[in-house]
């Protein structure tokens, strides 16, 4: 633990000092290295893909990895092509840094502007899939921070090797070798101690489930971002359009079932579930979900699991669907502020004052009206790239872009001003 | 413990509850609740300086509490009418809510807004100052938060008469009882508590001393805005107007040295140590300073104590001035980086390379050029009343008026976008 701690502890201090250097770097300097960095992804890939093939081995043969998880960790060239290209889209993106967000000249005289500005090191744990760790690289430099990486143990090697290619790239470019440090320690104490380096990582943004976010909360002293848990919910209003609804039900929940901006629990109005959910269980058991509703929905629907209180609170990521007749909006409202993940959650009706109302009370990142949770997500929002979705309420809400890797600082100017 | 916890929690889940309802007030209506609880706490008077005078003496009588701590818990009819006035002030304040900050049609239609919105419920913990009471309280209820606050046991009385006439004065109003919640529990683990109610608080702000935010710090899961730690710097370049700098360090230093934006310590670029350092040693000497200098010092301006490691990083919040002498800029922004807590820090040179390397390379939330640091603060800064000085990077950061206590929603219409 000790030597661990120090170990830890020695690669945040130099990615801090990093961090001073790049300050000085230009926006073009940091995209020069950018484009190197995705050169040289893809020229060097036969190493990645090397390495990345015998954790894939290990993890097949081992019983303690999932075979959904076995999934994620696998790269092909056409997914380290899309690491490339993702980070050539960020080089697109405007450079966040050096905009002035506000400034004032006081009746003293002094000149008041507030600058967006690097945060110093950005702290990122996360699990399985290594295209997070170029992505990751990618939007930090972009954004001037330097980052202390701690990526899921199968993949470590992986993720080393796409840190070590992507760094040489760098440097090449003027960049400090040390912008980016990944902590390749086992130990899963690792993530706490890097969650309480408070003098030298200025925020921790962890990527993954429920389990992880969690840990990070509990043991953080550094600010945290959390990201990306998603119990989202759809609620059919009793004057709704039926046919919309059933389309948006189908895509919210069946589209991409893994990710976090997916449907997990249908709340139905006791007026239209005689005729709304038929239809709508129908179709899910097509599409091969599975079904757990409470005792009035079994009533119309036998066809279905009953729904215990732990799937209200549960985040399934997969062909599972919750579902719940209740009497009017505020009951809707009202179970959905209990369960959520405040990410996304939606209201299909007619009535604009329902939709207000939903609007209003409904405490989440993104509130929708007549369309599909799946859409709350950087690029389809515009903002470009994302390194997370945040639910949480400081900082940052929704989808997470360069910006949200930023913090501002405030410029005094004067000429001797003191204060009387 | 387990009452207490209980009895917080229900508090909590009370002030969450009022949340919803607050939600849905109009500007003009929670400004009018304002203007009475200003009124009232005028009207009621007598009732809180006879609680507060009882509170004052048995302080006084106590071996416990430091007599500094007895003068902040001291109320008068000025300190009333000041709280009051401190109200009106708010009101005239633009109402921070409802304002749309970015909005979108995407090329499918999707209408994306984004507002601001209250956090919901705000957990303040803070010390003796019962005007800090009335303060949160209003900038809460101005920016359509319920609150839950903590204050110094030695003015639970005082806090809690304050609570209920303004309570009384909202409710008259149409605001709903519950918006302000006040833990008169005296078990400093209710802070503990109250820091782990993830469900329940948005955001806690810790308002005091280094010992209360960093035990807040450590035990909270609730996200938390750090406030008010102050180390401020000032370094005296080598090209500078040694005239100008006299003044600005007297006005740093002495002008009210119990504050979080005042001078700790004097930074002296070598080459001008021998000329500068007399000068404003003997000023400080005059103004009943007492000076702790490292050997570099002290061989100029014998009549200093010597300053130990432990000088560099104290926030004396009192007339006490520890003064090193530094190499050049570079070594100025490495001891200032090292030991200040990301307040203010100023630089008085005339030399524009050194000012922007200054302020590019200084990690503080405030950085000053040729003024004094004691500017930090809402009123200064045209923002108004505060609730408090960030020193954290995450959501706020220097002086946080009222636009940082809201956060923001995402509000997505459509009429049935399904994501391909």
């Amino acid at each position: 633990m000790l030597f661990m701690k120090e170990h830890v502890t020695k690669q945040a201090r130099r990615a801090k000092e990093a961090s001073r250097q790049l300050a000085l770097l230009s926006g073009e300097e940091r995209d020069n290295a950018l484009l190197a960095m995705a050169n040289a992804l893809e020229e060097r890939q036969a190493e990645i893909l090397e390495v990345n093939a015998k954790e894939v081995e290990a993890a097949r043969e081992s019983q303690k990895v999932r075979q959904n998880m076995v999934d994620r960790m696998i790269l092909t060239p056409q997914r380290i092509s899309a690491m490339a290209e993702g980070i050539r889209q960020i080089v697109k993106l405007p450079d966040p840094l050096a905009k002035t967000d506000f400034e004032i000249t006081r009746p003293n005289g002094l000149n008041i502007r507030r600058m967006r500005v690097p945060f110093g090191v950005v702290g990122i744990v996360y699990e399985s899939r290594p295209n997070v760790t170029a992505d990751a690289i990618a939007l930090c430099l972009k954004s001037g921070n330097a980052c202390l990486l701690r990526g899921g143990s199968e993949v470590v090697r992986t993720n080393k090797t796409i840190v070590e290619i992507m760094r040489e790239a760098a440097v090449a470019q003027g960049v400090p070798e040390k912008f980016v440090e990944f902590i390749s320690i086992l130990d899963r104490d690792a993530v706490v101690v890097m969650c309480r380096l408070r003098q030298l990582v200025d925020v921790i943004i962890p990527r993954g489930g429920a389990g992880l976010i969690a840990r990070v909360v509990e043991h953080s002293t550094v600010p945290v971002i959390e990201t990306g848990t998603g119990i989202c919910h759809t609620f059919v209003d009793k004057p709704a359009d039926l046919d919309m609804a059933l389309k948006i039900c189908m895509n919210a929940k069946t589209q991409r079932p893994s990710v976090c901006n997916a449907m997990e629990t249908l709340l139905i109005h006791r007026d239209v579930a005689e005729e709304f959910l038929p239809k709508v269980a129908k179709a899910m058991i097509d599409a091969k979900v599975e079904l757990r509703g409470d005792e009035a929905c079994r009533k119309i629907f036998p066809d279905m699991k009953e729904a215990t209180d732990e799937d209200w609170a549960t985040e399934y990521n997969d062909l599972i669907l919750s579902v719940k007749i209740v009497d009017d909006l505020d009951a809707a409202i009202e179970h959905i502020n209990c369960y959520n993940t405040k990410h996304s959650d939606a209201i299909i009706t007619r009535d604009h004052d329902s939709a207000a109302k939903f609007e209003k009370l409904i405490d989440a990142a993104t509130v929708y009206v007549n369309a599909s949770t799946r859409f709350t997500d950087g690029f389809e929002f515009g903002f470009g790239a994302e390194i997370g979705i945040s639910t949480q309420k400081l900082h940052a809400r929704g989808p997470m872009g360069l910006e949200a890797l930023t913090t501002m600082k405030y410029f005094v100017e004067g000429d001797g001003q003191i204060r009387g």
